[in-house]
């Protein structure tokens, strides 16, 4: 999987793949990245990228010149490019999709800064459009490296366990349940003690039962859901 | 505002300080960030900080051991530290928790990494447990991160232009309404004229009927909320 980062802080990205799973996954060539500043496509002699918001209004936009030129020569470079803007203003970015991604060739995360990006070129070019959350943040470069991540790790061979994906939140529908390891008291706090005993099937209602728990109290709109789709 | 990372992994968090709007913000001495990372509280021999799940299951989980040392000597030093966990297992981060937080005096991130962290840190030591979306990361540093972010650029002289906070998504309920910038034409694509004109009341008026539409069409659930508590 390629990604291209499209971002006037390249140094903002790289580091995330300076360790751990995306460093191993990038060694041994699952994914790619790359990243193409918009500031070296401007035809300004300032080498400029925002100006004021048309209309009126506080703060600067990112300009249509400098990114049009960037993702057409993306575009021209490789035609499976699938570009894909964060924004608060989209549609909440979910594992479905993380995993629906997970099978393109090519991923082109397009970075705003400033207030934004002038909406001809999210027109122009927008795939996609995805919210990591309602809340709002100094740049695209976080979230880009959110959807990135979990999609990452959905391809075949970045994790090493793939058991470890079934288990997860979102895969079951429920949140998952708490977890414990070593040792079996710490300070006074025990482990639940039929997670000792060794009954899978206790242990697995146990945790089911923990599970939709978590999902009633921390996400009431889920477990309605899950309640409405599977009548249980 | 103080934020502190644990982490296993400080070179993924560092490099995000380095550029741009959060790297001026702790040069004015806005915001201080400082990673601890829990292997150098860990008591094994080989600094170990990982151990197999209690009852079975995929996957490796962080032990009680490192954590609480190096979340009680966080506590001893600051009695205000107010220790966040990012989860997907969690509530929904928003933009109002962001306000919320903007006003403690010291934020700690807990960072989870494998298949995340024993229950009894969070359940001994969170104040809350915030999800940034319905996806699975490889570790809390980018959802910390995302958090930090939104938290940071709402502290009074972050953002320079305070103006700015006023129009964003999630402060009037609607998300933003597109955005243009110069030029007025750009390879054939014009800004709506009504932008170009003046008429800063027939321009608000657009922009709120935009920001309805956008609304409507990514966020139905958003609107519907909205229509019930304005009736309008």
């Amino acid at each position: 999987m390629n990604f291209t980062f499209v971002t006037l802080f390249p140094q903002l990205i790289y580091p995330y793949f300076s360790d751990s799973i995306l460093f191993r996954a990038k060694e041994a060539g699952l994914i790619k990245v790359e990243c193409i500043n918009p500031r070296d496509f401007s035809l300004d002699k300032h080498k400029k990228v925002d100006d004021y918001k048309a209309g009126g209004g506080a703060g600067l936009l990112m300009t249509p010149q400098p990114l049009f030129a960037a993702l057409e020569e993306i575009k021209k470079a490789d035609k499976e490019a699938y570009f894909v803007f964060p924004s608060p203003v989209g549609k909440s970015f979910s594992q479905n999709d993380a995993k629906r991604l997970s099978r393109k060739k090519s991923i082109v995360f397009v970075c705003g800064r400033y207030e934004g990006i002038d909406e001809r070129v999210i027109e122009a070019y927008g795939d996609e459009i995805f919210s990591v959350g309602d809340f709002v943040l100094t740049g695209g470069e976080l979230p880009s490296l959110c959807m990135c991540d979990a999609i990452s790790r959905i391809i075949e061979g970045v994790l090493g366990n793939e058991d470890s994906l079934s288990e997860e939140s979102f895969e079951s529908e429920l949140l998952e349940a708490p977890s414990f390891t070593k040792p079996n008291v710490y300070d006074d706090l025990a482990i639940p003690s039929d997670f000792l005993k060794g009954n899978h099937a206790i242990i697995s209602s146990l945790k089911n039962r923990m599970a939709r728990a978590k999902t009633c109290f921390h996400r009431p709109n889920l477990y309605k859901k899950l309640l409405k789709t599977k009548g249980s």
